[in-house]
């Protein structure tokens, strides 16, 4: 009983703390427009704290907030109806926010839009220490291709977007591997392109010669059996992958067709699915990403090798012999239940004797910046 | 001073007469969501009669409008905050449109969004009679790439999409010819392969073997020097379409690099530029579209050809042995004063005795449906 009450006491006294300094400290005026404001909008900015200012014209509102990060903050109105106002430090990187005015939760007239968090909505870019890596830099840049399909499995068409790296169409007879990258949970296949800059980092890995040039392919995780009553939707994701998606990427492009040159990663909801797929096709994948995210979610529990996907880990020496990379990573500040569902799983792997890379993101939570970065560590690791 | 007060008092009466019409006009209750609505999401919805209803919680707001056509609609409240409302019936095609809160212009968060006039904002998609050209058919599907680039001429990074058709990657070895098509004024480089459909238009085209299969271009219309001081931007579209584009795609595809097999077209803005375009590289293009728009924009005097664009029109019979299809397209519904800059340009190709080919849209405006219509008929007659 009492170690619930003092937890709870610590969690409010440092909040206090953290409020209270935060309260004291100046907001310093040298905010400048965010990296992904549509063309010529001045605002939202970001100032080197890292906090966000908003402003819209909205003269007969009641009350304009800024709602980032779980916190709504109150805007203030001027003379001319223009509503401004400022959030506390965010943690580098992007992340989703809205407006609400008088109630309605609308995007940000301006910036762009990101699809996330189930919707088309704003969001914002604090600079961060490492941001050189997914800048848009004069290096060679490839392509990235909307194709869209018809899925005979779901019965419905579907989309996907492909990174093809610069080289692609100066080697016409030159094949590549193949990396099938995964978005979240309520976002899509557009995540990875728009604010994963997958394709900026492949670029300047490619170029810098960190990366050997590979094509990377960007779903939707999302596909069901089309529903003939009302009962559940069953998700038929893995088998979209490997009976339409992969065949089709592997006619439609100059790939090398085969396991020794095809990885699967994904982030959270994504890292889950791919590595359920992973495991059930080991003759189709070598290379395995999860970024934030493993399919004992969301349980802390230690995993029983018997039951957990079918048995699969059971046999580690065989899932070495297999997997030629077994590649997890985790931002320091992910909340619950992420740190415990990966640790759990990598008590597992290492009870069983798999050998795994582990790679934290400094001062990341559940967001892009993290899954940024393991990709950048992740495409340098895999097809050498 | 007679003639102007006479077309005021028109004008009052056809509209009084026009709004009393549609006030005895029964809303019909056949609401369905649009089709370019947010996945799973139920508003804004379209009727048979064309109106559009558009729905959004805001509990606290003083007044909610649906801000269409020029018209800001008012909406109504019901008891749990949730404001509704109707516009007059619009016409069959695309419009973009917005919603205000409290005098604060922001996108529904129902629908994806579209850039046009100056912003990302939302649209919607009326029915038309003949949307089955470009309907999401199950045919083969081309790609459509974002290719990023770095302009020495603007001195920054630009962005074009270029659509491939569905077989370029079936016949390696194959070239296409190439359609260079440009999006009209506050539109950019996306407003092609989203609100205007031209992949699907061409998918369509090709599957029906109606058109050629070729490469679609689409590039941004904004281009200017490097400024150096505060003075007016000067354009430098034409330097860059025709010393890096062109050179880049030739690079970057499989192109037939000759002006036989280089077509130019554009819409409002992008017809007068690729006109100025075309006619000072006639060593260049061979094909162009000017839809709802030429270069004596605005006027609609008659043109002098001593004068007009260098006298370029001059010489009509080398005009018409250089270029192989002259193709104008206009919506019968569009407003001043493209009807007259339109028609003193085509009474000046008759006076030169330059062949061209007219298109009507019928019962549309300056919009995209006019648009989408005539890309549908000039790719079906290029490179033939």
């Amino acid at each position: 009983m009492n170690y619930k009450r003092i937890v709870y006491l610590t969690f409010v006294c440092s909040a206090t703390i953290s409020l209270a300094q935060t309260k004291t400290q100046e907001v310093l005026e040298d905010f400048k427009p965010s990296s992904v404001n549509q063309q010529g909008k001045l605002f939202p900015q970001v100032n080197s704290q890292g906090r966000v200012r908003a402003s819209i014209l909205a003269p007969e509102a009641n009350k304009v907030q800024l709602d980032l990060g779980g916190i709504k903050y109150d805007m203030v109105k001027d003379a001319k109806g223009i509503w401004t106002g400022e959030s506390l430090p965010q943690d580098e990187g992007f992340h989703y926010y809205q407006l609400n005015i008088d109630g309605a939760s609308v995007p940000d007239p301006g910036t762009v839009y990101f699809y996330g968090a189930g919707r088309l909505g704003s969001g914002i870019e604090i600079p961060a220490v490492d941001q050189d890596f997914y800048a848009l830099k004069d290096v060679p840049h490839g392509l990235v291709s909307e194709n869209i399909y018809f899925s005979k499995i779901t019965n419905s068409f579907r989309r996907c977007f492909v990174y093809t790296p610069a080289e692609y169409y100066q080697n016409e007879n030159k094949r590549y591997p193949v990396l099938y990258l995964q978005h979240g949970s309520f976002e899509d296949e557009t995540g990875w392109s728009v604010q994963g800059k997958a394709n900026l980092i492949l670029d300047n890995l490619i170029a810098a010669q960190k990366a050997n040039p590979m094509i990377v392919v960007m779903d939707n995780g999302y596909a069901y059996k089309p529903q003939v009553d009302n009962s559940r939707p069953e998700s038929v994701f893995e088998e979209v992958v490997i009976n339409e998606i992969i065949p089709m990427i592997d006619t439609k492009f100059r790939t090398i067709a085969n396991r020794e040159n095809r990885a699967i990663a994904g982030l959270s909801m994504g890292a889950n699915q791919t590595m359920r797929i992973m495991m059930n096709n080991l003759n189709v994948f070598s290379y395995y990403g999860g970024f934030s995210g493993t399919s004992n979610y969301p349980s802390a529990d230690a995993i029983d090798v018997n039951t957990f996907l079918d048995g699969k880990y059971k046999d580690g020496k065989s899932v070495n012999e297999k997997i030629k990379l077994f590649w997890l990573g985790l931002g320091t500040k992910e909340p619950s239940p992420f740190p415990g569902s990966v640790g759990a799983f990598r008590n597992m792997l290492e009870k069983q004797g798999i050998k795994y890379t582990y790679y934290e993101s400094a001062e990341t939570a559940h967001e892009w910046l993290t899954w940024r970065r393991c990709l950048n560590q992740f495409a340098a690791k895999i097809f050498k």
